[in-house]
């Protein structure tokens, strides 16, 4: 490294940032940019196999940080739950062959929701009795997935980890709602099995969220640490309301400060949902994250 | 009440449920449907004054069940801070007078916040060191206003009804997020002089809910409940993304049943912010929250 140029040994290039890129090309432009590493999307690895995605990424001198995502674990039907392990193993036996331990895991919404974005079931006498909409027997179901999931992943050297999303995402993606959950869920497993993931978009909020990092580390569940920034106003498909480190409202050195407090050591992946920065020139979007990186994360860690 | 009619006794029509409706049309229809009691909002009473609005309630038999709103307590220079203490006697003076010991807070969001709906200001150099962003400090100020209000709401008999928003609010309405932070910022003060308000709609997603309904209860906390639901897709404003029970995501009778096994007397207020049910037709519209209220809501309690 030059004498100088900022030290991005530790960042690293989530696919989705870069969503209009290649795999091949997503890794040559992290790399370029000095970039340590890559978190990897499964349709970006599908695309082109995981044993080809692997050589990709080591050829350019990068780590594989994470695969995004396992998951989807809330089906309450037969055919559902064999489909969500069938899925869910190819994609730790993916996260594997592409050189990662970390398989983030979106757990998944209600079963009362038809899809992401579309209105839920109008209202009819039976509603009261709507087990779709029973947030708790759902949660269980994800406690039990997990534990149907665990052993397989042990074998395979991956470890789940379970990303809390922002409670906006409660009913149609996610049903895991808060770091405190996730670390819950995952208390019945060895450290090294299951593990969770701190998104600065999804927990920024939380009120509790200094005691939970803190928690996370000493149960040496921390497994990733994720940063893009919540911007207003929300986009009209809120998934794609993110924007770059500084550009919103979170206080990356605070909670910059309370993961390095706990030791990690790991990287630090950049995933931005956003239409206008997918629709930017790729190596300024990567140039970008990494001057915010280089200001905002990497002095506190 | 006729045999085999409804009670709805202890249900509320809040007034932002028929936003186009004057205080006198608004309880009107509440009477006339055989609602127990209407939710106030500050406007709605200051238009015809405190002491006219209370016998408007008064005279047609009804009680009121809160007055909204109190709050906006960040603000960091001391104009600002001088003003929101201003503001909030006002609001627990007008409380009394209009007959409620109940006065809802929302607290109020990040001074980098610009307003509602608006992008945050642009990142610059600065914004690293940016204290607006600070949301330990600014959960703190919330926790001093309040110190600064409690005697004189005391000396009012009104309580000051913390209410926890949904974390999409975080930023630019209320620093409150949890029902959890709300009991603990109530902790220092008497129970009878803040309190806290479970809105459905805010708090339906989080994992600790049952548990902190409880606490709430057990610490005689519990000031108020309001059901309405999560529905989706969101509307272009937020804030309006409400819907009748039973038209979105959330499991009443269960978080009923949590509500009613404290003890909780008190009323059920209905507050609807949407624009559809704004545009319908005002009787209509208290038809409908009484028949998904007799339906989801009443036996349950």
């Amino acid at each position: 490294m030059t004498s100088g140029a900022p030290d991005l040994s530790r960042l690293s290039l989530n696919t989705a940032t870069t969503k209009l890129l290649t795999l091949a090309e997503a890794v040559d432009g992290a790399a370029r940019a000095g970039y340590g590493g890559v978190g990897l999307w499964r349709d970006r690895v599908q695309e082109v196999g995981a044993d080809k995605a692997a050589k990709i990424v080591a050829d350019a001198g990068l780590r594989v940080s994470s695969l995004c995502r396992g998951g989807f674990l809330t089906a309450s039907d037969d055919a559902g739950i064999a489909s969500a392990l069938a899925d869910n193993k190819a994609a730790i036996v993916e996260a594997a062959t592409v050189g990662t331990s970390e398989l983030v895991f979106v757990v998944g919404g209600l079963d009362a929701n038809p899809g992401p974005g579309l209105p839920a079931r109008s209202y009819s006498a039976e509603a009261e009795r709507d087990a779709a909409k029973d947030l708790v027997a759902t949660r269980q179901r994800v406690a039990d997935r997990i534990a149907d999931l665990a052993p397989f992943a042990a074998e395979h050297g991956v470890r789940i980890v379970l990303e809390p999303l922002h409670p906006i995402f409660a009913a149609d993606r996610a049903v895991i709602s808060t770091l405190g959950q996730a670390l819950d869920l995952a208390a019945p497993h060895p450290a090294d099995v299951v593990g969770v993931v701190v998104d600065t978009y999804h927990v920024w909020w939380d009120p509790a969220l200094e005691g939970l990092i803190a928690r996370a580390g000493a149960e040496g569940r921390l497994a990733s640490y994720q940063v893009c920034d919540w911007i207003l106003p929300l986009a009209a498909d809120p998934l794609l309301s993110r924007g770059y480190m500084g550009d919103g409202y979170i206080d990356f050195p605070t909670i910059t400060r309370w993961v390095a407090a706990t030791g990690y050591a790991g990287d630090i992946e950049v995933e931005i949902f956003n239409q206008q920065i997918w629709d930017s020139e790729a190596d300024s979007v990567i140039a970008t994250v990494a001057d915010r990186y280089t200001q905002l994360v990497a002095p506190h860690l």
